[in-house]
């Protein structure tokens, strides 16, 4: 198999953009041709419900986008049925060809850090035998725990051929408190200290497209720091956030990207997923609303790249 | 039901000391009478086996320290059968009366914490009907998102009688990366920063106890920097790490607790359930190792808090 960064490449090329449907369950926005007559709320009628509206979702995008994102905290609000449908969902992304980014935030130190890993990139050794847990293709991470927080997972990307994206700086308004404080040693944003960091982890990690498979989540809400972030780390594949409901466009997505058009994925959740705001609508509404969004997005993202 | 901080008070009143018992389940590190003749590793056989060797803590625990503290990562490498688990874990801690603090590192940013705070802590509505999912008593989350982030943890917090430990000077060696990088405006580490956010959330959260419930999670191998956290923080409830298998002791965490003897709890996992180094023991010897090491635990910090 190929490096998880090679893989992504190739899927943005064979479809032609680099747009991301996230997948955030949220089963009061969902039709209720999917929720209704379902009778009580059990673990069985809500990881039924999650699955069945996520592979109308991913029937739809697949084959238009090159990977998804499920959103883990929308699932595990549902508890340990909501985990049985992220399993699910990762599960029916693959078999219909998307890669897949759980976006977990998840992070803990040394040992912790590695059962982390394991559960979404690697394996967990049960009674002697390798088991997969939540098998995605990559995940995100948050870095507030130091650079050998990040080293498991590192570990877990070389050896299983998966990726990561480290949190860097976010779309929140909030993401101006720490993130952008000014350090007194360089008199630099305490992202960029961080983005040293992701830098020099994945160094060991190019791949044959020349692009690493440890990357960096930056939101396109503050495109002036995206830019000089692209600048800093132009080997890393940058999940951009933001897009969409929280206010970015394709322009200030552009900005992610390198100048050869790539280097960076671009994630659209409820506006590609929830945009209908009937809950009436029968399955074949549903699935062109899901298709109509997902197209205006990629005229929109790839509109942008070309200019 | 009181607020969080004010059961934790009446908790750690009632036992007589601050001590955590960890719950790593690491089936690798498990007595052989707990796990062999279990044939395949299914789901089912993972999440019992899981399920029974807690059982076996807890019920040696129950009555000894007033909090349990299962490590979520350490669940989630093995899956849906692990968080099924983790989820029974949390249910047996409570039935025996023990407060459960569930050790997840999570955050992201606006609903989607709220999902992780709803997760941990809150209720999600599923068909009209309010449902909890992994129902502790309290959470970890991490502050890199920013203020904004913790927001949705504290209103659960508030409406729910929960309790919040945010991630602030970490026990790893590469907690010096980031979380002590000095700031250009203050001249201060960067945890200072976030210790005042932390502040700033709870003061509307202090309980009657004078303790807030949103605390902070603060490494004892660092006792200079866990001092002044303690002084800036007088009414957070400190989680303490990084006891015994990470190398402080009694003395260096008693650095974390106010002048009264109260304010701070401390966490230790492998050293108290995986200390018996002999996987043939038998039931009883497996319970007597436990309850030995909880005490010595006890000893050590109640000592060291009365000097």
């Amino acid at each position: 198999m190929k490096a998880f960064s090679d893989r992504l490449v190739d899927a943005i090329r064979k479809t032609g953009n680099p747009c991301v449907v996230g997948l955030d369950p949220r089963i009061d926005l969902m039709p209720a041709f999917v929720t209704s007559g379902r009778g009580a709320p059990t673990a069985d009628a809500i990881r039924s419900v999650i699955s069945d509206f996520h592979e109308l979702v991913l029937d739809t995008v697949a084959g238009l986008v090159p990977a998804v994102k499920p959103q883990v905290a929308f699932f595990e609000q549902h508890g340990t049925a909501g985990m049985l449908a992220l399993d699910n969902t990762i599960r029916a992304a693959k078999q219909r060809g998307l890669l897949v980014i759980a976006d977990a935030k998840r992070n803990d130190i040394s040992s912790t850090a590695e059962a982390y890993a394991a559960a979404f990139l690697g394996e967990t050794d049960v009674f002697g035998q390798q088991q997969k847990a939540f098998d995605a293709d990559s995940m995100t991470v948050t870095p507030y725990l130091g650079r050998d927080s990040l080293l498991p997972f590192v570990a877990a990307c070389a050896k299983h051929k998966k990726g990561l994206f480290v949190v860097l700086k976010t779309s929140n308004p909030g993401s101006r408190d720490f993130q952008d404080l000014e350090l007194r040693a360089t008199g630099r944003p305490l992202y960029e200290k961080i983005a040293e960091a992701i830098k020099d982890c994945g160094e060991p990690l190019v791949g044959e497209s020349g692009y690493s498979s440890i990357g960096a989540v930056i939101g396109a809400t503050f495109p002036e720091d995206a830019k000089r972030l692209r600048a800093l780390l132009p080997r890393a594949f940058i999940l951009v956030t933001g897009y969409g409901s929280q206010g970015a466009c394709g322009r200030d997505a552009a900005v992610c990207f390198n100048t050869d058009g790539m280097g960076a994925i671009v994630s659209s959740s409820r506006g590609i997923t929830y945009s209908y705001g009937r809950a009436d609508l029968a399955r074949p509404a549903v699935a062109a609303s899901v298709r109509e969004n997902t197209l205006r997005m990629i005229e929109d993202v790839t509109g942008a790249l070309k200019k």
